[in-house]
């Protein structure tokens, strides 16, 4: 495969680590702590051979009063002078910070880098928990000061979406249904009973047509995953490769959004990694991607390319995204059966992928050699699509 | 001048923008906005030639309700697809956002880059901003449980360095003095009133042996720089060149310290710093580095190599960090005089050296060729160390 014109070194996946998703009674710190070390175990190598630390979170200075992370966790871990940081980019912290941690490997600046995404949200009520995520859209803006809020706005767009392209609410269960029996499967997911149409239909309404399965949880968990160019470092055979990572950013206003079912972001990021990998959707075999509510997984998997514009709903319908389907979707579970610590989410994401590439993952597909991972932020303010791997 | 071995490509400063500090009326996003179109005019590009943006904030959500400052300010300035984010390390913020920008240019990732910091603390009560700022402290240490402050803490450096090296309150005074003097002649400072020694001597206690004076304030501001490896871009004379650029982490609980009266971070820094450039101390012609108080500015001297340890106060009495000292330090007023807005602080420094490098600085160091930024945060939790060299 080739690799971006920048890179100078070819990167692998050494380590992963997580904790389960859901209402966890450790610190934010003891979460990123937790998967941090079980990623420098999985991958094999001694704390010391860490270069740097990148930290997504979100909510740690509004949820927890705790900011500084990268330092902290660095000390805790026994590394206190390695570079660190904390990157944000609201849903797609993660991503963003896989990606910083990327490329400061792949250019040569470090050989060995751990990427930790930790949030703890369970500490506050429902209502500072909404308030704290509404900062992730821009505070003077006219629909802000209306009083939108997430699952407001993405109500609005799954009400256009149906409108435009037909649809009902049992296309929507039926991303949701899939997600929640993969979840099922999942012993790190926060969502394990399994569920029906019918509970699907009887559960609170949010912002119609989302009822309260197709909107994503409050959760508490952590992710770490370890990055090196030192390729004959791991003593595994599992190691997965890098084979694309790129960023794009997206409208942050209504009024700027001209086609409410499109995530242009997405789509930017999309097609700067299938040209980085010389790949076509066609080539990928799994993938995880941002399903905050259940509308944005059905919008995702046609700005990926996975299907026209339009055709999204038909085929989850279809079943085309399950795990026998075309192009299985969130076998983890995705973030709305295994669960959204927002800053850990990006990372949640490559662990599956990686774990489906390595052919350990819950609900393995079959001879899985190449895999995606798209991190949303925002309204679509922020996308990150990286491809990997296997067998490296 | 040699470049880090990682470096593909010689990195330059090729605008610099900023807002005054002090009590602003402009909300965070219009503070960030204004800094990055002075910064994208002064480097004479348009604003489609940006390939990324980073942002510098530290309390954007506990203070202000608004993250995703990245995406946002993409947007406001019409590039609303190019990938950003937002780095958060405390005080330390400025230094890391600059230090990833630098490296994802030098490294050929991106050629041209826009890097803003940008902080707006004055919308809320002292004892708020207070809390907000000790979320730059481990939650879970004995201190911060204890209600250490960063007064708190910086008084009990002051006294060990004191009454280990000897000293007086006056020795404190002669950093605060010199700095508000240079901040009278900045015109972007938020402390332009001369004060004399009765002034500092009888002004209010904060943690002994620190006054008032000896605090660095809570301020509003933004400074933007634009980065570039398309050396020939520039239709300027003045432009400066990146020759290092390091990052380093320090323990984050006073039960880690080995000595109060030395940053660690700031020593590992430093030294890596002065390595890449292939420079020593006796190089540098001007500093600016973080005084958030008086004694964090003595201690730094000596940990950034200017003075043996122990000699910072002897050198800060005998006026050797003047403007036609030895090493003249903080000319652009410092923290403790041009003000803190945190975010924004260490970009700030950045923009101040590159005005001595250009010859157009308030303060300016005749003949200055070679000046060293110098960012911490925390309780030295981070520090970052940028050299940069006039006249390519």
């Amino acid at each position: 495969m080739p690799k971006p014109s920048w890179a100078r070194k070819d990167v692998d996946v050494l380590g992963i680590g997580m904790t389960s998703f859901g209402k966890r009674q450790e610190s934010l710190k003891e979460l990123a702590v937790t998967a941090a070390r079980e990623a420098i175990a999985d991958a094999g190598i001694s704390v010391a051979e860490l270069d740097a630390i990148y930290i997504s979170n979100f909510l740690g200075g509004m949820l927890n009063g705790q900011q500084i992370l990268g330092s902290i966790v660095a000390n805790e871990l026994g590394v206190a002078g390695v570079p660190t940081m904390t990157v944000e980019g609201a849903c797609a912290s993660g991503g963003i910070a896989f990606r910083q941690a990327y490329v400061n490997t792949a250019c040569d600046v470090y050989d060995t880098v751990l990427v930790i995404g930790v949030e703890k949200m369970t500490v506050r009520s429902t209502q500072e928990i909404t308030l704290a995520i509404n900062s992730a859209m821009d505070q003077e803006s006219l629909e802000c000061k209306d009083g939108l809020t997430f699952p407001g706005y993405f109500g609005l767009v799954a009400n256009q979406y149906l409108s435009q392209y037909g649809g009902t609410r049992e296309d929507l269960a039926s991303v949701v249904l899939k997600n929640r029996e993969f979840a099922v499967a999942n012993q790190k997911a926060q969502f394990r009973e399994p569920i029906d149409l019918d509970r699907y239909l009887q559960a609170k309404m949010i912002s119609s047509p989302l009822g309260l399965f197709d909107c994503s949880p409050i959760s508490d968990g952590a992710c770490a995953v370890v990055l090196s160019s030192r390729n004959e470092q791991s003593t595994s055979n599992s190691k997965v490769r890098v084979i694309a990572s790129s960023q794009a950013s997206g409208p942050t206003q209504l009024k700027d959004i001209e086609d409410l079912t499109t995530l242009s972001a997405i789509k930017i990021a999309a097609n700067l990694a299938y040209n980085q990998a010389d790949l076509t959707p066609a080539d990928i075999d799994v993938v995880e991607l941002h399903d905050c509510f259940s509308i944005t997984e059905i919008i995702s998997i046609e700005d990926l390319g996975f299907f026209e514009k339009g055709e999204g709903i038909k085929a989850v319908r279809e079943g085309k995204t399950k795990l026998n389907g075309i192009i299985p979707v969130n076998t983890s579970g995705g973030l709305l059966s295994k669960g959204h610590p927002i800053g850990a989410t990006g990372l949640a994401q490559i662990y599956q992928i990686v774990s489906q590439l390595r052919g350990t993952a819950a609900n393995q597909v079959d001879g899985a050699r190449i895999g995606l991972a798209e991190n949303l932020g925002g309204t679509g303010a922020y996308a990150t699509v990286h491809i990997f791997e296997a067998g490296h």
